[in-house]
């Protein structure tokens, strides 16, 4: 099986990562890490859309490890993933005794995976947790790296901590099953590492259209893989976003201010997409990348049927509310927004002198 | 200035506790660890009983080195160390534009030292905060080592993380504006400290009793800063109380299930006197410290006017009750109770074989 370790910064190994086509080999990871044994208490927390399809078959494979398993499962979709339902999953794991010594497992996506990871760091000042991300995006993006958290009125991700998990487990073979735009939001991630990274890997992603579009498991779990591979460099390199993890934000800044303006109606990985192409845009407009490359880029996103411009539903969104939401954005430093730019395709830096009229510039580039 | 310097599992230093007669050092303390500089947005987090005494000072001296300083007050007490009042902290911040960069500063007892070092710990995944404790308790006790955290309805400390200050800076003049009952309860984790640790250090506090009572600021100085280093010593070991800082809870397992009967009316300090008085009964009842040990303990505390026993006030609280109770505290380790016994007076022990009977005589001792 292939197998990814994550080191923390004196190289230690904290946890791996596991690719898989299917949950037969949890059992055995499980316990050869000792994460399951007779009477720890376990909670699979999950959501409406998940929980149907896999929560029967892991809650037995947790059972058959000898775990005492309860189930806590909260509505699918962003607007879940706030206080509220924190102090819900804190209230279940209070009422089913829930001590230090036991464990929460994340089954769904990002919404999961950060409000699970975040209530494992907080209750009782952090107990262990688990991720099984079953989103694309999940799976080569929030599952790894520590990155935990809630959202708080309409800002993203206000509230949280970071936290490692004790494993996290991708079976490529639930990516079938999700919803066709959900499925492919995932791919803005992957070709965003491709952008910041790796001119290789962001040449075969263009190479894979039909492979990824079909989704044939072989392809994903090469892609997932490699993706996994150049996140957990960068947040080995950076675990607390002190310097270049910072790099991951790229499409992000632009991208997270449309996502609050358009109020999470529209995918994280389809914000990422426009906000990508904004920022490939003010990159060309300093030289750094050139027409064709931009064009290139572009048209890599839209390959995915991912969108690169705000639709017409929310043309009453303006560049200059943008702007301000993006000056309002937490990866603002002492009043200087942290822009990420390409130097090139498949390496990317962070500049901080970007204007006022570059950023209303870029916003216009992806607005109808 | 006396310094004591908190330091990792490798040895590296983290913070520095300073110990003086006023916040006069206070600037230059700051500024030396750059703590504070031109634009740094700083928020000064006290309640209703301190915020009016020292809070115009303090808010002085940190304008005085170039900060953006802004107060956020909430209501004295225990009933406010609760997730309301982080989420109204939160929205401060906000509104205030903190970002990453900026630091939260706690002024007041242990309510205000373990909420505003949540709210740090989990601010945008975790800002800088200094703690400026002013009860006797938070000075000896919770404002070093990083516990910080908030209650969860009526269980302690449900919710919290692991979350160091930047630096411990405390004034001893400020134990003089205590109420008399709220100073003493600090004398509680004092004694135990000796108990714990150290004998000698027992003696002196027994036979510091005048001094004490009288604040003498000299007195409160040597003492209050052994007590620190001791603390120090405890949390530098083990640092996420995986082994030895579970000694500190000495008089906390019992203490904590009576502070939660009696509905949080009586002090902190309070119960944790009537737990160690439980717990030297317990030793007492198995030999490892004589009859004359107990009395002389029990002694202490009333020579610091503590309570040793419930009061009539009380009197609803029954043995069965704390021992229920004692047996949800999330010191439990998968079914058994991780309780702390002197082996003598200077050292103490984790013991789990604590069995319920033993339990109900120890509650029974306390009792009217």
């Amino acid at each position: 099986m292939k197998t990814l370790t994550v080191h923390d910064p004196e190289k230690k190994p904290i946890y791996d990562i596991l690719f898989s086509k299917d949950y037969s080999a949890l059992p055995d990871a499980l316990q050869s890490k000792s994460l399951v044994y007779a009477g720890r208490r376990i909670c699979i927390v999950s959501e409406t859309n998940v929980a149907p399809l896999y929560a029967d078959e892991v809650v037995a494979l947790f059972r058959q490890c000898g775990a005492e398993v309860t189930v806590f499962i909260f509505p699918a979709g962003e607007a879940s993933k706030n206080l509220d339902v924190v102090r819900q999953l804190y209230e279940h794991l209070i009422l089913q005794h829930f001590d230090r010594k036991d464990m929460l497992v994340a089954l769904g996506g990002g919404v999961v995976g950060d409000l699970t990871g975040f209530c494992a760091a907080t209750y009782l000042r952090g107990i262990d947790f688990i991720q099984l991300p079953t989103s694309l995006l999940s799976q080569v993006d929030s599952s790894i790296g520590g990155k935990t958290g809630v959202d708080f009125d309409a800002y993203k991700n206000m509230v949280g901590a970071f936290y490692q998990p004790k494993l996290v487990y991708i079976n490529l073979s639930v990516l079938k099953t999700l919803g066709e735009k959900e499925y492919l939001s995932g791919m803005g991630e992957i070709i965003k590492h491709g952008l910041i990274k790796d001119k290789n890997y962001y040449q075969e992603i263009k190479d894979s259209v039909s492979g990824i579009l079909a989704r044939d498991t072989d392809v994903l779990e090469n892609i997932v893989y490699q993706s996994c591979n150049i996140k957990r460099h960068v947040v080995e390199n950076d675990p607390k976003e002190k310097g270049e993890r910072a790099l991951l934000n790229f499409g992000h800044t632009i991208g997270h201010a449309i996502e609050k303006l358009a109020n999470f109606r529209l995918l994280h990985g389809d914000c990422v997409s426009i906000g990508a192409c904004a920022a490939a845009f003010l990159s060309m407009k300093r030289g750094m990348i050139s027409p064709e490359e931009y064009d290139s880029i572009v048209h890599t996103f839209e390959s995915y049927h991912l969108p690169v411009s705000l639709s017409e539903t929310d043309s009453h969104i303006n560049s200059r509310q943008v702007v301000s939401a993006t000056k309002l954005d937490k990866k603002m430093e002492s009043g200087h927004i942290k822009f990420i730019l390409l130097q090139e395709i498949g390496s990317a830096v962070i500049d901080k002198t970007v204007s006022d009229d570059e950023l209303l510039c870029a916003v216009s580039s992806v607005l109808k």
